[in-house]
């Protein structure tokens, strides 16, 4: 058994989810493992990690109107406002997320489900270079 | 050290808490392993897994009643009802909660508190044949 | 590659994120690995992990407001109040956050963020003592 790793950038020019599901597949397929774990972590408490379905981009589009109505930006119950209205929502959505995501390795491809996607979710309004770190731990 | 695969496929038959903690012991003892990391996966956007006290089961009504509030079923909030008003807010539900879990293997067990058991959280309403998939590693 | 596991006990006295960065550190250093995966796990469901912003001190402040606002003690949904008003609010905390993380260890160092830091989060009010076990895997 062996390890490697990698990591994934990501432009992101607003909030909203970013299917990166490619990329994780390019990782795995650089590895040239056929069984194993793999292992996402986001470097960021203003972004975070989700396993969605991407099929129905409608999914999409109510999964932020919830995170939107559950954690609406501005709200006057936090006092940590430096990076605007949406700064402190954001590490609050990366919370109630992910930041890290491990994926079983079979026949040198994720095992992920038929309607499954792996995202990167932005939480905040400005364009950011987000940084994924891979861990691809097999054989 | 060496890895192993393995499945849980679990029948449900309505939105609730099912427990698997003798699933993944299960899967455990099969691996020989005694000292290792189990991660478990599972490949849905509407079930998801949960580690939870399992000792009062007051603890899994309490949880869905919560859960029930937040995310109610029919929310004129989502656009996404193609299966139904539980369709949305079955992915809602499976965003907030795990879709992989890792434990440590400890003396060939799951290394799990002395109150936690290991549970798929079914958010549909309809019976379904839900996968888990099971990696350890270890020696 | 191999593996070695710990544990980090830590002792909580009342409702709030404890900073674990360094304990975390420690454990990471003791191993020698220089490349590797550490994954963390608590062995408890009133308590939890959390990668968070740990530069402002008021974001430790606003995510505990939240987490009050949204899961309130005494709330009169909840039938499981066995050990006080804190007890349900306790367990739902725990699943809206983290019971294991993993985290990329790179040049002998977990791989955070430039802003992140480890949390264990103290949901109960009364002092406890809490286990987080540690696995690294790496070489």
């Amino acid at each position: 058994m062996q390890q490697v790793t990698g990591k994934i950038s990501i432009t992101t020019h607003g909030r909203k989810l970013y299917d990166i599901t490619a990329e994780v597949a390019a990782q795995i397929k650089r590895s040239g493992f056929q069984t194993g774990l793999m292992s996402l972590y986001i470097q960021h408490t203003s972004a975070s990690l989700l396993i969605n379905e991407n099929y129905d981009h409608d999914v999409l589009v109510d999964m932020e109107a919830f995170f939107n109505r559950l954690v609406p930006d501005g709200d006057p119950l936090f006092i940590h406002t430096v990076e605007g209205p949406d700064d402190m929502p954001a590490h609050v959505r990366s919370a109630l997320t992910q930041t890290h995501l491990s994926i079983p390795v079979l026949d040198g491809k994720a095992a992920l489900g038929q309607w499954q996607g792996v995202f990167l979710y932005e939480h905040r309004h400005v364009p950011s270079q987000r940084q994924v770190l891979v861990h691809i731990l097999g054989e």
